[in-house]
């Protein structure tokens, strides 16, 4: 059976993040001056193979992990968004 | 009021993707052999300061689809995640 995950990979709370400032600094100028706290992080979706819904999960939290993430300075955040095949 | 939303911007099915390429070309050497379909996108978090709720979801569709998409790419989706302050 197939799952799909999607992983959301986001900054530690404090840490520099130019992205998010940089879209702040544009926003006043548009108009959307009530707008604050941007941060811009990462989001990966991704199919995995597996008899269970467990099993996969676990295997998405570990190539979050140890792949997509940076722990030292990165949280992530796993979302199941369907399966591509059948009932769950 | 403020209401917390996060917008997932995705690459256009069938566009190339070299970052998901990349992470997938190095699942089989961890072990994911059963991971596919990787895509890399961007994930953005946002405060929005408006008297409720509607109104501020409206105004994050127009940041997303002008500020933070390329629309001839990229699509996007908002979620919603949290009023701050009291209930929504």
């Amino acid at each position: 059976m197939t799952f799909t995950f999607e992983v959301l990979v986001t900054l530690k709370p404090g840490l520099a993040d130019p992205q998010g400032k940089a879209v702040e600094a544009s926003l006043p100028a548009m108009g959307f001056a009530n707008v604050s706290g941007v941060h811009v992080g990462r989001h990966v979706r991704l199919d995995v193979e597996a008899t269970n819904e467990a099993t996969a999960a676990a295997q998405v939290e570990e190539v979050a992990r140890r792949l997509l993430s940076n722990p030292v300075i990165e949280d992530f955040r796993v979302l199941q968004s369907a399966t591509a095949d059948g009932a769950a």
